[in-house]
């Protein structure tokens, strides 16, 4: 599998320090369910990932250049408790920001994913957050910035699986598989938030 | 404006037993420009209201009858704590659902709908389902499912939106402000589940 980030960019998929989620497989079957994500999905979340692989980069500049850096209540994120820049902090994240777009295409959906899912959010908490990189910025991002930055996302996402010169309905296909596996992430996410019981402030 | 829910089905939009939320219309405005919502796609939710009004109860049939009806963990929460049918309870809750896809698309997005948001939040969790029905169910609906069901509404909307025979990019227009609201709307519903302090077993 094409991989952008490895541990020495704090990736740590599948590795032995990333903690086993109170989530299941089947806990996760439920989820999927309530999202209408089913087999029919997975080939066209395949096919996402080979459309974006070579288009991560620019993704993530889009999303990170283009559209956070123009958001002060997201932008900060990245920046030091005084909003000066953090160019080392911002280029690891931006490379595990990129290996998370093939993740959610292209990894199965099983225990492993669902542990790491829940060590996103961690490092989006004030449990984890910075800690990865040593960085200085602020200690969290807001449960409720995550949630809405996916509309954008999602939006974004369009032109890209578009770009490959695929039909319109199976880029259509594409993009509901990639939004429905935005919700079940989300799903899986607020566990974490609520688990560092700092609620609702972080949101 | 298009009513098909009233106080005497429990929906209270705007009425002095709402309570304030502590979200402003500002951290409202920061939450818009996190999810990419802005002013453009006010009037292409104005028009998915003109499209949708009379197709409300057919799609809350839809949702309910044909897709959750069959999804036994979403399914629950409209019957009885023996999985019995709850005919009532359903018939009140399908006009109030009816009224919201309404009030999404054509209520401003003011301090009257950022407090009737926290309603409905509070009404899927232990600290007010059931009660303005005066039915017996499930005491909450967890955050999880109420997040990834979005995808299904989001998914299923698309057909709707084009049934009045609007051109494609006019239908995409309007269901991108649809899924943008749906973000923004799940922004605000994290707060009262964070605030009855039983996170994470209610999710």
């Amino acid at each position: 599998m094409k991989q952008v980030a490895d541990t020495s960019s704090g990736y740590s998929y599948g590795e032995p320090d990333v903690v086993q989620s109170a989530v299941s497989v089947r806990d996760l079957d439920d989820l999927k369910r309530s999202a209408g994500f089913t087999e029919d999905d997975e080939p066209y979340l395949r096919l996402a990932g080979e459309v974006l692989a070579d288009q991560t980069r620019q993704i993530v500049e889009h999303w990170r250049g283009g559209i956070i850096a123009g958001i002060p209540n997201l932008a900060r994120h990245s920046r030091t408790p005084e909003g000066d820049p953090n160019p080392e902090y911002l280029a690891r994240s931006n490379l595990r920001f990129q290996q998370w777009i093939l993740d959610t295409c292209l990894r199965p959906y099983d225990q492993d994913w669902i542990n790491y899912q829940q060590e996103i959010a961690l490092r989006h908490t004030a449990a984890k957050k910075n800690k990865i990189d040593g960085a200085r910025s602020t200690p969290f991002v807001p449960l409720r910035e995550v949630l809405t930055f996916v509309a954008v996302m999602n939006m974004t996402m369009k032109r890209y699986l578009a770009a490959k010169g695929h039909p319109a309905e199976v880029v259509d296909k594409m993009h509901d598989a990639w939004c429905k596996s935005m919700q079940l992430q989300l799903a899986l996410w607020i566990g974490p938030y609520a688990d560092t019981r700092r609620a609702p402030r972080e949101w």
